[in-house]
């Protein structure tokens, strides 16, 4: 077996495992009490608070654990959202943030502030000046993850950072794909991250937030990491945590190399390997780890399948809802195909001979489904008298493009066909699909039981 | 060293570190993902879910592991809350329920909900009928705990889930001292625990919502855990709180008889070794590993110190607010004396000897801290000029009962004494003091800097 879902978690990191074992046996106690069992366990708490801050780059008193990155993430938005709320309601997030930060935005309309998103390009990437555009008088957070978890696309943390602190607004920075390969650039105000990313244990997630940065925590807390995370701190995985980020960190150059060459591999020979597909994320300002293609008539999940039955264990779709099945915000923000979607992330220490092995059954695993799926091949559909109109009613995608594709050739040059469909993924993928072959997507009509997208053949 | 701290919390049973090692090798995956490994952590997850269900006595889908005890108390109220704002949003709690049920009820004051406060007799115990006069029309939810944290006394759940249910009102119970020991009877609506308490790791809580029960949680959530509890499962540490909830189950009945030995002996024996010692809790409604004392003229902390240098962990006062050193809300709801307090709380497995050689020490540990605190001794003390006022402005607890203690025998039979005191915690010592010697307190009258608390002389 191959696991390429470094991006949902690893296991855990050989040095985190020593660190958890040995503090399980000295860590376990509470470290509010006086007596020897809990000033032990604050020593441990209190070194591997020293040692994250040294990680991140920040004072040790601005770091606390919390039991999870989500909860980092819910609890430093509400926190600083509070501490500003006399200058305004106003919050800033990219389009493309992980659903943690999203559900948090959420919930801050539901409660009567207002929300700007701002939007990625084709590689998912932001740019300052759309922040600086979205900053208002009332502007109360700024929000930006650091790199995309499901496109690896690398953020401009520092030049955003420095639009934020200009208009006197500060900005949190979700760094839980990027902290294990090296500290966040940039004046940023107050960072998130969690450890089972970077091969700690489950259970720990960290919230710094800067010295002068105002903050005001969410109500019910009590005397716990300074008030800012209740409930009896978690100090063997908070130990382990800290261990495993200095051992990556000690690794991380090296290793960074090695698999930005092998996903270097995937970007490059995947569209050659498999017809219609797309390779999404920006090229270059990438993590090294990470690499996402869609393929054009598939559906993701059954891909999945058939990967994890050739022994690949990657991720489809959007990350954190794939039980939903719904299009992936992120490839949606970018408008990029979203059909037989793969994200392929690579924990450190994959060896080469598994990357090789990947690009050796994927062709093959592409074509079984589209197979399944009755996917055009190289022999021409028989000409249908209907065939102006698809009716895709009903159907899930990737099939209202499969059928879009099965009639097109019976479309004459300048001529249109209407697609109906009731699955909202279709409103994302006949548009790529029509970008991806150089033809008109015209628009979308209401239509009886759903939506009519009408496309015209331009060649 | 003899560790006797067990209500704040266990290592690591060696069931659930077994358990804890195997599931981080097996159950590190995001089990919502739905490769390999994925659906090995899942199977994990449910497999935990099912032994820790039919330990509570409820349904598998009732259960919400959740990163704390704390917070699953925290989610708990608070959804139970939401859930029946309509009917209201009066909420009832005993007086003296842990911080975190207690903060809860804080915030919900804050943010405009009423609270009802329901007192304990003097041995920590609450009266159904006290429950069942607090309820209101508008009574949303009403919270107990099984049993308390700081005295050990277990309170009347059935009785309060009964009246609760004739009146409609969901009974909320905190179990985190007692589930270890046995299921909690009676029909209550909504259960929270903490795995850490019962030799779990920890980083796990658990939350029991009945089917039936309304709930809605609060915003921001995810997919996880039915939407209860945001954030990425520690599926390693659930699989250990199960695994060690199950091995304690078994060990519990005969180890409860054992270990109620060994606290009764502490019960019955430390009065008569002890001078000027309160037992306090209730002495038959009792957990079986728990005792609590008091002793006049100690500063609490100070005997934690003595005795732990003796080799003996114990804590002091409140637990949770022991770094604030305020008087414990419990012992204060149970108008006994403060001063001095000492919980003993026996892990399951305490050898007899440690109790023994506990018994042996603690006279010797008393006798240091009143004697470096100048407490009255067997000598009379020397007449003063100021006998009938004792100025105590500016001292901490105990300085002021022994100051008052020093000149009491210059007061004659049916004269009073004014003590000026600023410390809170002199409020509860001064009439404890009088209650224990027979003695009668008057009252409490403003003074300058502080107050003046009269006390006339009975006998």
């Amino acid at each position: 077996m191959a696991y390429f879902d470094a991006a949902s978690g690893v296991p855990l990191h050989p040095v985190a495992r020593q660190a958890l074992l040995a503090a399980l046996d000295e860590g376990w106690a509470d470290p509010a009490r006086l007596h020897k069992e809990g000033r032990r366990a604050r020593l441990l708490l209190d070194a591997a608070r020293e040692t994250t801050a040294e990680a991140v780059g920040c004072r040790p008193d601005e770091v606390t654990f919390t039991p999870s990155g989500t909860l980092a993430v819910h609890s430093g938005i509400a926190g600083a959202l509070a501490g500003r709320r006399r200058t305004g309601r106003h919050l800033i997030v990219s389009a493309v943030e992980h659903s943690s930060v999203l559900h948090s935005a959420e919930a801050h309309e539901a409660d009567g502030g207002t929300v700007t998103r701002v939007p990625v390009d084709r590689g998912g990437l932001v740019a300052a000046a759309s922040y600086e555009a979205a900053l208002r008088e009332d502007t109360a957070l700024a929000c930006l993850q650091s790199a995309n978890h499901e496109v690896g696309t690398e953020q401009p943390v520092a030049g955003v950072a420095e639009v934020c602190r200009a208009a006197g607004v500060p900005l949190l920075v979700d760094a839980a794909q990027s902290l294990g390969w090296g500290p966040v650039e940039g004046d940023w105000s107050l960072l998130t991250a969690s450890a089972h990313k970077w091969g700690g244990p489950p259970g720990v997630g960290l919230l710094v937030v800067r010295k002068g940065v105002r903050f005001a925590p969410r109500k019910p807390v009590d005397e716990r990491e300074s008030g800012r995370a209740a409930g009896f701190e978690n100090i063997p995985a908070i130990v382990a945590a800290a261990a495993a980020l200095r051992a990556v960190r000690a690794e991380a150059a090296a290793e960074a190399v090695r698999l930005r060459e092998l996903t270097e591999r995937i970007r490059a020979r995947v569209p050659r390997l498999v017809p219609d597909v797309e390779v999404v994320g920006d090229p270059v300002r990438r993590l090294p780890g990470i690499v996402t293609f869609s393929c054009l008539y598939v559906d993701g999940e059954a891909l999945l399948h058939e990967l994890d039955r050739e022994g690949f264990s990657v991720s489809s779709g959007s990350s954190c809802t794939s039980s939903t099945l719904t299009p992936s915000h992120v490839l949606k923000a970018m408008g990029v195909l979203s059909s037989g979607n793969v994200r392929v992330s690579l924990p450190p220490g994959t060896p080469e001979e598994d990357v090789e092995r990947f690009l050796e059954a994927l062709p093959g695993a592409v074509a079984r489904v589209r197979e399944k799926l009755g996917a055009p091949a190289g022999e021409p559909a028989p000409v249908r008298e209907d065939a102006l109109v698809v009716d895709a009613l009903g159907k899930r995608c990737p099939i209202p493009v499969i059928e879009l594709a099965k009639v097109f050739k019976d479309v004459p040059v300048g001529g249109t066909v209407r697609v109906l469909a009731d699955d909202e993924a279709a409103r994302l993928d006949i548009p790529a699909w029509c970008e991806m072959r150089g033809q008109e997507y015209v628009g979308e009509e209401p239509a009886d039981g759903g939506s009519a997208h009408v496309v015209r053949r331009l060649s």
